[in-house]
C-alpha cells in the first residue's frame, strides 16, 4: 500500500463509513445477527469488525491515551489476525446477541469520532495514515460481503424475504457474444504507483502472454441454461475431477439461488424473482465456470490476459452504486464489455504470490499473503462492489467451490 | 390424556401463556433469535411453536371459518409432526429473522384471543378441550426448554452474559447423604385417573421391584469434584464403553458449564458464578451419572424404584417459580429429599413403551411414542420446571450424551 | 459363569477350537484379512483374538513359566479390554498383514497344546477352569461373527464371491402365521444353576408379565416384501424418529444384501441367490423390525415374554451345524416355531442390567457390563450360531441400526 | 506424447513389466492386499490396474478378436476413467480378496504375452504404439506408488514391519547449503520433441523469469529438526492459513513417519530406523515445506525456475535403482545438487495447464487434465522413481496436505 492524501482521507473515511450504515438501513437487529454458514458473517459483525480494524490498527498505536470502547471487543471482533491474539470462533459469530446492534452502532460512532478528531488535529504519522487508507479499502471489501453474506442468510429463510424492493428490469435481448483478439507478448501486470493497492497486486512484473481471444461479454443465464439442458451437470467429461466430486456431493443442478420448478425463478436480494435470460449468470463456482467453458469449446482467461486487456479499459459498469444488486444484460457496444462490475470473473489462475511479493510486517501483514493456497483469482468486481474500490490490477480470490459471491463467467480461447 | 375441566381451563390457559412471555421478558429480539446447536431452539421459535400447536391442533379443526394468522407458519413452526406436512430444518431455526419477535408476539395474541373467545362461547368439543389441556402441558415443557436452551445459547457468547441477576446464595454445608431402605415387591407404576398425564405414563401396570435403597438427596458439586479429583474422567473402569468414547471424542473433563481454571466457577443463567459445594451437581450426561455411581460403589435407580418412592411424597421443591434457576443445597430433614425440582434424575431405565401402551391416533400421536429408542428416562423435574407440571409418574427422556438440561444424579443400591 | 466339568472340558475345548478352523477352511489368506467396516473384523483376527483370550486370561495367570507366543500379540489381538492395556485400533485390524494367517494358525496350535497339556495334568484352578469355559463360549460367539463379518466383507467385492456353494433349497409355501396366547403373570427370567451362562443373564429374578400373544413363526421375505410394496420405507408414520432418520441418511430401501433390480435376488454366503419367499427375512435393523411390526398392527415382544415362552421349548432348529448359512422356511407344526436358530429375534427390550447384576472383577469383567447402553436385546440364535451355545436365557445385543447379523422379526401383540 | 520407437519398445515393455513384479517380490498375498487409506492402493491393485491399462487402451482397440481375461476386470481395475464406464470404489480396493494375487499375476502374464506377440507381428498402429509407450510410462508411475503406498500400509501395522532389509548408511556430515544465482529472463519451459512426455508438460512455451537464487541441495533432517525445536509447529506466523488449520486438525508435530520419543527414529521401508541428520527431510506436505521456507527466510522455487536450472543438469541421482528406498545425504560437489532423485521438490506453482494445453481425445485424455485444480507441482523425482522415467520438464502434482510421497524441500530466494 502506498501514500494516502490526508485532505481527501477524512472525507473518504466519513463517506465510506456512512455507506456501511446505509447498506444496513432497513434491516432489523434480527436480520443483522443472521449467520447462515461459517463463511458468511452477520451484518452486525461486519459493522463491528471494520470498526475494530480502525481501533486496533490505527487508534491503539496512535496514542497511549486512547481508551478502547470495550476491551472484550479486541477478541470478539478480530477476524483472523493471530498476531493480535485470541479470536472468537468464526462459525459462532451469529451467537453474539450482546453487544446489540445499537451498541455496535455506538462503537462505530465513537471510533469514527476519534479518527475524525485526530485527522483534523494532524496527529497521525504517515504509517498510520496509510493504515487509515487500508482501513477504508478494507471496509469497502466488507461492504460487498455485507450484501453477499446477507443474500445467503436470507435465502435460508423458507419465506424468501427481500432485502430491498425490486427495481424495474428491462428484459432486452442483450448483445451477442463475439471474441476479440489480442496479441499479448512480453507484458507487465501488477500495480505500481499511487494512490493505493493491496500488497497482493505487487510488485508489477513482466509476464509473457501468448496471443489470445477474449469474449466480448459475460456468459448469460440463457446460455448457461442451455448447458444445463444439454446435461451439463450429468456429464463428467466437462468437469475437473474435484468439480465432479463436488457436484455429486452437494447435488448441484444449477447455480446457487436458482429455484426448482418449471418457471425460471431465482432468489435475489429483492426476494424470489424471474430469471432474466440476457443477464450474466452468477453464483457459479469455479468448477461450474470451468465446465461451462469446456462444454462451449472455450476456456477461462488467465489473470494476466484479463489484466492485459483491462489496463486499457475505463472502470465503468454496474456497481453497488446502481442499487440494482444484480448483474445487468450487456448492451450492443463494440469491444470487450462488462469487464468491470456485474459479476466477478473466474480466471484459470491460482491465487499465488507475484515474483518478489513481500507481505507487510506485523499483524496487518496477515491481510493477504497467508491465503495464497487453494484459491482461484477472480477479476473485475461485481454489482455489489463500490466503484472506486476497483483497479485493473485488483485480485479477488475464493476457493473453487465457493458460490455465494456474484461470480460469473468470461470465456477466452 | 384425560378429561380437562373447562372452568379452570381458560384460567390456566391464560396463566400459562402469560408465563411464557414472562420468561422472555428482558430479552432482546437478538437474544430470542439465538440458536447455539440443532438441539436447542431459539426463544422466539418456542414462543411461536407453542402458539402453532394451539392453532394447528385446536383452532384449525375447531371451525372451518378460522383463518390462520399466516399460512407460511404451518411449515415454519412445525417441530416434528410429519403428519402435518413439511417442516423447516431444525438446525436453521436461528436463521428466521422474519417474522420478527414482535410479529410472533402478535401471533400469540391473536391465537390466544381466538382460544379465549371460543372457550367463553363453549364452542369446543371434549376432544378439543383435551387438546387445549395438552397444549398447556406442551407449553410448560417448552417453558423449561426456553431456559435450558437459552442457557446454552448465552454460554457460547465469549462475554458470558447473564439472563437474570444472581440471587443471594447461602453457602450452607448441606445435608449428609444417607440411604433409605424400601421393600419393593409387586407394585404398580404409571398413571391412572384424572386430570392429566402424557400417553407415555400409561397404562398403569404391575412391576416387581426387588428390595432396594435410595439415596436421601442428590449428589453435590463437592462430591462430584472428588470424583474428578480421583481421576474420574481418566479411568475407563468407571465408564460404559460408549460413555468412554464420548469422553474421548468430546474432551469432557467436568460437567457442562464448569469453567477451566483454579477457582471453581461455572456459567449460570446469572452469568459466571462460583460453584456452591453443597448444591446438587447438574448438567451431567447419563454417562457421567453412571460413571459417578460406579465410582462411588452404587448405581442409578430404575424408574420403577423412583416412582415407587415418589408416589408417597408431596410435590414440593425448588421449581421455576423460585426464579433461582439453579439447584439448591439439600437441608437436613429426614427421609428422601429433593425428589422433585432442583435437577432431573437420570434413571437406569431406557425410555420404552409401558405394556399396553397405545399412542393417540393422528399427528398428535407423534408426541411421545416415536422417540422411544436410544434415550434414558429422567424423573422428578428441575429448577426450570413449573411446579404444577409434575407428577410422580412423569417421564422425561434424553439421549445418554445430553448435558444441556438441569440433569443430576440420585444414587441407589 | 459357573463351574465347568473338567472331563468334558478338554474335549469341548478341542472340538470348539477345531470348529473355528473348519469355518475358515477354503478361505485364502487374502479372504481372511478382509475388513469391510470397523464393526466387522477379519477372520484372521477372530482366529487370533480367541487364542489371545486363552493365552491372556488362562495361560498367563496359570503359571509364571508360561512364555507368550509373541509379546506384541498382547496389544495386537486385544479387542476392548482396557484392563489389559493398549489395543490396536479396531478399524485397522484389516491392515495387519503380518503376522500372516499361517503364523496365526501356529499361534493357535501352540496355545491349544499348552491348554491341553495343563488340562491333562490337572494344573488349573477352579477359577481358571471357569475361564476356559468362558473362553470356549467366547470362541463360539466369534464363530458366529466369523460368518456374519465375512458375509459383509465379501459383499463389498463387486464380483459377489461365494464362501460356500449353495445347498439345494426347497421353495415350499411355508406355514401360515398364527398368534399363540400366553397368560404371563409373576414369572422368573434369567439364568440360575449349571453349567454355564454369561453374567448378563443373571441373576434370575421376578418380573410381572401381562397376558400376551406371540406369533407362531418368524416374518418371511414375502411378508416383508409386501411391507416394501406398500411404501414401508417411504411412510414415516411406521417409524421411530431415529429410525426414519437412519432410513433417510443411509438410503435404506430393503434389508441389507437385497439387490436392486426386477428379480428378487440377494447376496448370501453362497454368492448372489434368488430370495425364497417363505424364508424368514433377515439382516434387518431394529428400526426396520419395529416399523414392520407397526405396519402389520402388531409389536415386537419383550425379552421377558420371549424367555417366558422359550423356557418350555427344546433348543432345536436351523443352526450353524446345518451348514445352510441362511434361515429356513417354517414348516406346518403346531405351537411357536423357530424360537431357536434361523434368525436372531429383535425384542423391544433395551440391553440393561438385571436387578442385582454384578460384573466379574478384573479385566474379564469388561465382557458384558460396559456395553449396557444404546443396544437392544435379540434372542434365540440364528443359522450361524452353534447349537450348544444357546439357552432360553441367552441375551444377544446390538445397536438398533445394526443389520449385518442374521437378525429377523418375531411379532407379538 | 510423441512417437515411440518400436524396436526398443518391446524390450522396454518387457523390462518395465518385469520390474513391477520385482518390486513385489518377497511380499505375501496378504501384504499385497493392504489398503491403509483411500489415496493409497494395494500393491495387487497396482499390478492389476497397470495391466488393465494395456488391455483396455491397447489390446481391446487393437483387434476385435481379442478376448479379455475377465470381463469383470474392466470395472474392477479401472481407476478413474469415467469414459470407460463404472469403477469399483477407490476406498474399497483393499476389499478385493478375489481375484487373488496369483490370478492377477496370471492376468499380467496373459496380457504381456498378447502385447509381445502383436509387437513382434507388427500389428499395432502408430496410435497404439504411442499408447504402449504411455502404458509403460504409466506403469513406472505406479511403480513409485507401489513403494509409497506400501510404506503407508505397513506403517499402520503396530509391529512396524520391514519391506526390505536396511542397507548400511554412512552418516557423513553432508554438504553445507549455499545459494546459486541465476539470471532468468525470457525463457522456454515445457517439453518439445521426442521420445516422450506427458501432455501436461506441453506445449513448450515462453515465460519470463526474474533473477533468482536456488539452494545448492535439499533441506536436511537436521535442519528441519531445528525448525521443530524452534517451535515451528506451534507458531502460526510461519504458516499459510489452510496449513495452520491442517496442523491443528491433524495434530502434526513432525514429518510423517517420524516417531515420538527421545531418540530420533522414523518408520522406513526397512522398518523403524534412526534418522540420519544429513539426509534430506521427506514426507512433508506443501504446508510444511512452505512454513519451513518462511521460517528460514527463504521461499520455495517456482516450477519455471526449477526447470530453467534443471534443463542444464544431467539426470543423475539416487533413484529406485539404488534400492536404498530413502534419500541420501548430499556430498560436497559444486553447483546445484540433488535436483533429480532423493525427494520430490515442492514448488510454489499450482498445477495448471500450460498456455495452449490440449488434452488427448477420448478416455485416455482423462490422464492429466482433469486434475488441474487444488494441487501443487513437485519436480525432480525421488528415491522411488525409476531413473529413465524422469525429464527436466516432468511435472508431478499432489494436494498441499499430502505427505505420503517422498516429498522434500528445496529453497529459493
Amino acid at each position: 500500500m502506498t501514500g494516502a492524501r490526508p485532505g481527501s482521507l477524512a472525507l473518504r473515511h466519513a463517506r465510506v463509513r456512512a455507506q456501511s450504515l446505509a447498506l444496513a438501513a432497513g434491516l432489523t437487529a434480527e436480520d443483522c445477527q443472521l449467520q447462515s454458514m461459517p463463511d458468511a458473517s452477520p451484518v452486525k459483525w461486519h459493522l463491528a469488525h471494520t470498526t475494530w480494524f480502525f481501533e486496533t490498527f490505527v487508534l491503539e498505536p496512535s496514542d497511549s491515551d486512547y481508551r478502547v470502547f470495550d476491551p472484550a471487543f479486541r477478541m470478539l471482533f478480530n477476524s483472523y489476525y493471530v498476531g493480535i491474539g485470541e479470536r472468537a470462533p468464526r462459525a459462532e459469530r451469529g451467537l453474539v446477541s450482546r453487544p446489540s446492534l445499537d451498541e455496535v452502532k455506538a462503537y462505530r460512532a465513537r471510533v469514527d469520532e476519534a479518527i475524525r478528531q485526530r485527522l483534523a488535529d494532524g496527529r497521525f504519522s504517515e504509517t498510520l495514515l496509510a493504515l487509515i487508507e487500508l482501513g477504508i479499502q478494507h471496509e469497502q471489501q466488507h461492504q460487498e460481503l455485507i450484501l453477499t453474506d446477507l443474500k445467503h442468510h436470507l435465502s435460508r429463510n423458507p419465506l424468501r424475504p427481500a432485502y430491498r424492493l425490486a427495481r424495474p428490469i428491462d428484459d432486452a435481448p442483450g448483445a451477442s457474444l463475439r471474441y476479440v483478439a489480442f496479441d499479448g507478448g512480453l507484458s507487465r501486470i501488477g500495480f505500481e504507483g499511487v494512490p493505493f493497492a493491496f500488497d497482493n497486486e505487487t510488485p508489477r512484473h513482466r509476464v509473457f502472454i501468448e496471443p489470445f481471444e477474449l469474449a466480448s461479454r459475460l456468459v448469460t443465464n440463457g446460455e448457461y441454461a442451455a448447458f444445463i439442458a444439454d446435461g451439463g451437470y450429468a456429464r463428467p467429461e466437462f468437469w475437473l475431477s474435484d468439480g465432479w466430486d463436488a457436484v455429486q456431493a452437494a447435488g448441484w443442478r444449477a447455480p446457487l439461488y436458482w429455484l426448482d420448478g418449471p418457471a425460471c425463478r431465482a432468489f435475489t436480494l429483492a426476494g424470489e424473482q424471474t430469471l432474466i435470460t440476457a443477464e450474466p449468470v452468477c453464483h457459479v463456482s469455479y468448477y461450474e465456470a470451468d465446465a461451462y467453458a469446456r462444454w462451449s469449446g472455450a476456456r477461462l482467461p488467465t489473470e494476466s490476459e484479463w489484466e492485459y486487456v483491462a489496463q486499457a479499459v475505463p472502470i465503468e459498469g454496474n456497481f453497488v452504486e446502481s442499487e440494482r444488486f444484480r448483474p445487468r444484460a450487456a448492451s450492443g457496444a463494440d469491444g470487450v464489455q462488462q469487464l468491470f462490475g456485474d459479476a466477478w470473473e473466474w480466471t484459470q489462475s491460482a491465487y499465488l504470490a507475484y515474483p518478489g511479493y513481500r507481505q507487510a510486517p506485523g499483524a496487518v501483514g496477515e491481510y493477504n499473503g497467508k491465503f495464497m493456497i487453494n484459491q482461484m483469482v477472480l477479476r473485475g468486481g461485481s454489482c455489489a462492489t463500490p466503484r472506486d474500490h476497483l483497479r485493473a490490477s485488483y485480485r479477488n480470490f475464493f476457493p473453487p467451490a465457493a458460490r455465494w459471491q456474484f461470480s460469473g463467467i468470461r470465456l477466452a480461447r
